[in-house]
């Protein structure tokens, strides 16, 4: 499962021509979510942030038309991520492997943790997820719960979702919760429909994975969260990654805060 | 309407007898809720404010037993509100005027912000809350808005009711929002039912206030939020303030953070 072993091997391999799904790359370095939003939006997005920070930790944030970032060196966020969106008006304009003819000068970028950091955490303890297991991008679902607002930043919390058994789910989130930059212990386990979601089988982005009998899905907070607030805020302009094809940093765990 | 102007004589009045709401005494001063939760749940709940820092704005947190705070000098917190109450299991065990006979030596005390901070600038603006006008206490109701849970503590927002001309809510938003540590700006305004909010004259704390023609109802986060913190995740033992009978601190708005 582990393809690579530092950010900067999946970065090369990216600029290389690789596309897929980061889950289990490089599983001891920390993983993000990428917005940018124009420089209007910036303070709005920041206070976003700050507002939830389970479902947008912030890593880092760049200064407007800078596609660099503090979190790996010789990064370029325009081309080494897996894939990217383009967001007009709350629609999706385009997707793409590179996001050079996207950005502009007036754009900042936002990175944001993501739940692929804890998951090695998970497979070192024996409950490695679904997805990883079968090769699978994480499924991801929007819910009905809604964020606390920043200006003209609205909308509802996006989550990922992995199965375990009923009696794992305790250990599970005391594995995940340190990780208060990766969204941290689960936001909720069990019934669905507490979140309003109908169909674990149709998710939202991403792919849909089998239960085992004597599962129950346990939900995260998910660095998605953005893009349906770019949606339901209908955002004139805004670049985001391919939902978990993630920006993979050079920061180590390790070098992280934890709860 | 300003009854009081520091924190100290609203301090000294509650010693000497006074009850009642707290709204719109020292104005300039910093008012904070109270929870005081047993020390093995002291890390929950502070995890529980970090990941819902909207609703749990975390002031300061009291060493176990201890009953002054960093906020206002000579306080002792089983005294100084003008109403307190005890939760057993989940439920509402006793009301009182005074938290002595309640008090543990186990107990951690949590001061959290409250949105009554920021009704001064609102006033000034030509802009005073409906209760703080009327006299009475400001409404408050449960919403279905899931929180962010903490390891055993899980629950839903409860937010504060103001009603607004449709015209002025963005100016009561942009007033509001710079007090981060009060709840900053509205969570929501507009269709209570948004907020699984069914009946407005039937608040499920404080009291009712009358709609005048053109008004919307804006909503904030409310300091409360713990109270059905400790209802739904059936804490043991918790000793809060009476909704609406705040602490008041010797602490300036021009001296805490803002946005």
């Amino acid at each position: 499962m582990e393809k690579f072993s530092t950010g900067r091997e999946v970065r090369a391999a990216i600029r290389a021509g690789f596309r897929g799904p980061t889950a289990a790359f490089a599983p001891e370095y920390v993983q993000a979510n990428l917005v940018a939003v124009p420089a209007e939006y910036a303070a709005e997005f920041r206070s976003l942030c700050a507002r939830n920070p389970v479902a947008c930790p912030l890593l880092d944030e760049s200064a407007p038309g800078a596609t660099g970032t503090a979190l790996a060196s010789e990064a370029d966020l325009r081309r080494d991520l897996g894939g990217y969106r383009l967001w007009r008006d709350g629609r999706l304009a385009a997707q793409s492997a590179g996001a050079r003819e996207f950005w502009r000068d007036d754009l900042v970028a936002f990175l944001i943790g993501c739940s692929f950091t804890f998951e090695y955490a998970l497979t070192r303890a024996g409950l490695p997820p679904r997805h990883v297991v079968l090769g699978l991008n994480v499924p991801m679902y929007r819910t009905n719960v809604m964020l606390a607002p920043a200006g003209r930043l609205h909308g509802h919390l996006v989550v990922s979702m992995r199965p375990y058994p009923a009696d794992d789910v305790e250990r599970v989130a005391a594995i995940t919760r340190p990780y208060v930059e990766a969204h941290g212990e689960p936001f909720w386990s069990g019934e669905p429909g507490r979140l309003g979601i109908h169909n674990l089988a149709t998710p939202d982005e991403g792919d849909a994975v089998p239960f085992e009998p004597g599962e129950v899905p346990v939900f995260w907070a998910c660095g998605v969260t953005p893009q349906a607030v770019a949606i339901e805020s209908r955002l004139p302009y805004v670049v985001t990654h391919e939902p978990g094809h993630m920006f993979v940093t050079d920061r180590l765990h390790s070098e992280r805060p934890v709860a």
